[in-house]
């Protein structure tokens, strides 16, 4: 997996800093995920390597318009992409009505399947290879946040003791690794656990929509191996982050410590702050979690690998 | 007055040409107004010299989203910005509902007053500096074409006459150009016409949505200064512009030619070109109408003092 931030920035653009977008990559064959689409989303799609036919699934966290109002320009321009199959988009409700008056009034239609689920907190999607959990965080207006886990992968073959055991490599390789017990052609009998390492666990990514400190944030970045989260105010400004249903980059470092998160992302910064009070931010809550980063437009990270 | 192109995209951005927006500078103070407003225009402006809270007016061609999107991100935007006076929007019906939809799915509230107008053909809008007429187009929803007069000022004062008269510099010379007839200390009567030239006429800029050739095309641009007019398609492909509501660049000119305008520049052309295509297309209907430009994102232009 691997993360990169298309929009960093809270309520406005600003001339280096676009609106909030997220945009999870899985992996294989350029497929991708959104989070959240600010206006000029799509702009910063294109000045990117990601291409709108490869974005499956686009998962609103709240409808305020620094997060919402990209979405009816981007999925329209989707149409323009040849092979562009289905797209599911997740958010709170009433998503469903604001998608509809922009399409209605400006008479847009669409050339493939756009499937709208407005959400409510749990298990929201499943598919073979990743679970996608929404909690609600506190906001102004509902705000959703979201957890990404990969499922499990199978652990590694035991190549030195197949060999000692005399298994030959091709299909019951296979076998061994899906977990089926096997009998060779000469009737010996061998346990998949035998040769074949512990399960490897799915890395887990939370992205997080505009909050105050909360219980629900930590529960979403349990033991995350990346939790993205807002820090739109600066160390010492957290009564008016409270104020405005905001987190400071401090707010955001303490739920990172709390849920025993891997790493921190800090994004959706205010416009009022300059890359070096950025830098500065981020040094002065080092000591309640070491590794925090802040985002900036652009950005790509890997999730490390398990 | 001053032209500046914010987007010149059709349909959807490009990584060189964002979707439709056109400012008009009014020449004092960095005074503008906006005609259209499609995704990403506030990103445009950000990268301009222009401040949203120079902007006073907003004209809206029609509703298509390449037109119409980045309008509510840009009203809220403009919220953030310091002396941000009453803004007025013109547009067709149903724009209103349009911004109350999105602005109450995002729970967005402006710090200035927004007056929407819905228009009909006709003067929709007189000031001291500016008359401001829109007529319907032929696209496939409703859309104008809107023209910008500005009065005509008084003439120059003849300098040599009022010497030769003995008219003493100072207030009479105002009252003089402003079309009094005075009578000096001495009882000598001094007529206007005498000492002033004719008035001199104002410019006119035509800025037209999204058309196939029309007689009222033709009517907004009668004798512009400038006539900034779509052109979708290139030469030949005049029966795919007409099947889609859209002008080839030979329409354009066409429409340029019998309107008598003095410049044109084309705008809203389609992704499928690049610089090179573009270059070509104009190149082939200098023939029509010599003075015929492209429009590019960022292009500005003065419109000649008469
Ligand atoms: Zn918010
Ligand atoms: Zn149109």
């Amino acid at each position: 997996m691997r993360i990169v931030f298309l929009g960093t920035s809270a309520g406005r653009p600003t001339k280096t800093r676009n609106v909030t977008s997220v945009a999870l990559l899985l992996g294989r064959h350029n497929r991708f995920w959104l989070f959240d689409a600010g206006e000029g989303t799509q702009h910063r799609l294109l000045a990117s390597k990601l291409k709108l036919n490869k974005l499956e699934r686009i998962f609103i966290t709240h409808l305020h318009g620094d997060h919402l109002y990209g979405l009816p320009g981007l999925l329209t321009s989707r149409s323009y992409f040849e092979g562009a199959g289905p797209l599911r988009l997740f958010g709170p409700p009433g998503i469903r009505e604001y998608i509809d008056c922009a399409f209605k009034t400006s008479e847009a239609h669409l050339d493939y399947e756009l499937d709208i689920v407005e959400i409510e907190a749990g298990t929201i999607a499943e598919d073979e290879g990743h679970k996608v959990e929404a909690l609600e965080l506190e906001h102004r207006i509902r705000c959703f946040g979201y957890r990404v886990t990969e499922r499990p992968v199978p652990g590694q073959l035991d190549l030195a003791a197949l060999a000692r055991l005399g298994v030959p490599s091709g299909p019951l390789f296979g076998k061994l690794k899906r977990g089926e017990d096997i009998s060779m052609a000469d009737g010996t009998a061998v346990r998949s656990a035998e040769v074949v390492g512990p399960p490897i666990p799915g890395r887990t990514v939370a992205i997080l929509g505009d909050t105050t400190p909360c219980a629900n944030a930590v529960m979403l970045g349990k033991d995350a191996d990346v939790l993205v989260h807002e820090a739109t105010f600066a160390a010492g400004m957290e009564e008016k982050a409270l104020a405005y249903g905001h987190s400071t980059v401090r707010d955001a470092a303490g739920i990172a410590a709390e849920a025993g998160a891997k790493r921190l992302i800090v994004t959706h910064i205010s416009s009022r702050f300059d890359d070096e009070a950025v830098a500065r931010m981020i040094d002065e809550v080092k000591d309640v979690f070491p590794n925090i980063e802040a985002a900036e437009d652009f950005y790509e990270t890997d999730v490390a690998k398990n």
